[in-house]
């Protein structure tokens, strides 16, 4: 331990100088939510004290069988927003973006979406049954399909339909957690549908599937055979290990790059026929309401969408000077080819820096290095996908579709970064 | 909830039928530990009654701001042995290895090795210092590395050189998790260390770096600059959150693909010299004493190694007919480029089926699907890194290195499976 007290001088240049001046001009006041001052002046007295996790030995092995973040991160947590849904177990909470980086969200994190609260299934009851047109009808236990040859792992996100469904009629709540955070990104082990499906034998008028879950809510959602046969997956590991329970354990459908309400968790049983069941999510719900009184019908896919993490309303800029810009993009159409980034509003933009890897329907992080001189900025990101899809704004959208829709709204996000650093949700179409 | 109660009858074929003959000549003595009941014969008596979860409404989404696996899986935990080292604070657990899939180790089950315990520091309070032979000392805070240009993420593989090592004089530890359980696979969040030290400015005789945590230990390691140069990073965040408190919380050196316990937790100074320090951690611990009572010298690199997770003796198998073989390979010199499995003690060999993404410096998951026939197997897998080097025997490494070592052992491990599935560590070269 001799090194922080055998320096006695230390120099703060070149980089972090220009951050230093610039501290001075600015406020800290609507910064405390964060809870991080920034660094003292050199000489810094911090380092010059011996702390005391230098001076006793901290908890040994035996401490956390299954580990936890630090009490430091206490406030980075789903959120719900009480006054969203009639019932907190018919309801929604939200990843907290803003305080990720890299694609994948930790499991903990992901937010949740339950029509009936979170079912709690013993793992050695739960089956999953194959039936309907198929030449053999079928249930498995989940050490069934653990030996089925094929078992894959792949990282997909999974977006609720209604993310950013507020923001319709123009900006409503303030933070990326809450305008975007029905959105993980998460690696799947499992084995492929059809492998399933293939064992129980379709019939030649098979067209089309029902996934049900074994939650209270018996959700049910109807999906293309040709999907199901495409890329769907049936899983039971997350990020490494078991799913968690509000994900589904023991057994989820994977549904690639559409609407997370067809992600059926708790799978218990998966009907194949020959036409749509026209459930009630698939009818009332989970359908966009258009200005002239129709619906648009079967809107399974998530278009390209993007949205700036940092800064963002729940993480404010703090100094002058260098500073990150970064973000998250996705496309249920296929892998993010480029994400281009706007400081004043639309009007000029540049192409951001991708940190791979990039991969098809998954999470994909961006960053913008950048100095900022303490002007107003109004901070927008633009996702293009592999198809040569463009992410529209709000206004391209709501031309098209009216402002009775609650779900699909994948228009560009802005906020207005403040001259003291505070950031806010902003409508500018 | 219409299904399973419409259904009166299921059909197990094929597959499945396989399987269901081979049940009744396995005894499940010995197996009782992973706690599954294979499925019960068709039809099935579970699915056809509905079940407590059914009935009732689940947890809210206010239940868990911050999420935790099922209650079903509190055996998926590290683990340590208690009689393997003096200390509790300087000691190690072990990663379940047995218990997971992909490539990703969960945070909350990633193996800890401390020589103090865990520091719990205030991020606020915390500073990393950088001097020695740079042109200006400097001071950072965590807010300041976050504002630094070039953020990546990238996913590395940590082994302890112990890792194994246990095993050095033949089969001691009957669980994958205790003779390979130390080693996990992240992502880390931060800034590459060339990028500090450029900013620092290196004098012309500087060449190697002391790294230095903030623990009781103080723990230090000696790092030649070019590898520092190269690809070292200073992460705080890992699986896209901060890192754990025993993870180094909040600032880590990550050295890819060199030995854990170069990449000091709790970093708080990089000294930057003209020779390595020769500190305890580089001589009396972590080199490797020959057969003629010299030790080798800077073994930083963690050549090309594998296990078999699955079957292994914490997860026997539990039925003749299809089952999936599987394992993680990984290699300090670069990527994987192919793994072989030995059914047979090492007589014939199959190549094993890569489940990507393969990248450098990481684990590499594997995968044989195989029909088991109920006799004794000697399983066996074997790694080859992109530079051709190929995994060694335990054999062809005690020819070398004889047999005081404790550290680097990378050689071939063997599983035995009985009759009955119960699996075993075995010695056989």
């Amino acid at each position: 331990m001799s090194g922080p007290r055998t320096v006695s001088t230390f120099n703060r240049r070149g980089f972090l100088g220009a951050a230093g001046v610039g501290a001075a001009s600015l406020g800290t006041a609507g910064l405390a939510a964060s809870g991080t001052a920034f660094a003292a002046p050199a000489p810094d007295p911090v380092i010059t004290e011996v702390q005391d996790w230098n001076r006793t030995l901290g908890d040994g092995v035996q401490a956390r069988p299954y580990g936890k973040p630090s009490a430091f991160e206490k406030d980075v947590v789903r959120r719900d927003v009480e006054w969203l849904t009639a019932s907190r177990e018919s309801s929604v909470n939200f990843t907290p973006l803003h305080a990720l980086d890299g694609i994948i969200t930790p499991s903990g994190l992901c937010f949740e979406r339950h029509h009936g609260g979170v079912a709690e299934i013993d793992p050695a009851k739960h089956r999953l049954m194959i039936n309907g047109l198929v030449d053999k009808p079928m249930v498995f236990t989940l050490d069934d399909l653990k030996r089925f040859p094929g078992r894959v792992n792949r990282a997909y996100f999974l977006e609720c339909a209604a993310n950013s469904g507020m923001e319709w009629r123009g900006a409503q709540l303030n933070g990326c957690q809450f305008t975007h955070g029905m959105v993980h990104n998460v690696w799947y082990s499992g084995i492929p549908l059809k492998t399933l499906l293939d064992e129980a034998g379709l019939r030649g008028n098979a067209k089309w599937l029902l996934a049900e879950g074994a939650d209270a809510s018996g959700m049910t959602r109807s999906i293309p055979l040709d999907k199901a046969l495409r890329d769907c997956l049936v899983v039971w590991g997350m990020n490494g290990e078991m799913l968690r329970p509000e994900q589904g354990y023991p057994l989820r459908l994977v549904v690639p790059g559409w609407e997370g309400n067809m992600w059926i968790k708790w799978l218990r049983r998966i009907e194949v026929g020959d036409q749509p069941w026209h459930h009630r999510e698939e009818t009332s719900k989970y359908t966009d309401l258009l200005a002239d009184g129709r619906s648009r019908r079967f809107t399974f896919i998530m278009d390209a969408k993007s949205v700036v993490t940092n800064p963002s309303p729940q993480a404010p800029l703090r100094q002058k000077g260098p500073n990150v810009l970064t973000g998250l993009a996705w496309s249920g159409r296929g892998a993010i080819r480029r994400v281009d980034v706007s400081l004043d509003g639309g009007r000029n933009w540049r192409t951001a820096r991708i940190d791979g890897p990039v991969m098809s329907m998954s999470l994909t992080r961006f960053y913008v290095d950048f100095d900022w001189d303490g002007r107003e900025m109004m901070i927008q990101s633009r996702a293009m996908d592999e198809t040569g899809y463009v992410q529209p704004t709000k206004d391209e959208l709501r031309k098209v579709r009216g402002t009775n829709s609650i779900y699909h709204n994948n228009g560009i996000q802005t906020w207005l970064v403040r001259s003291n650093g505070e950031t806010e949700n902003v409508e500018i179409g």
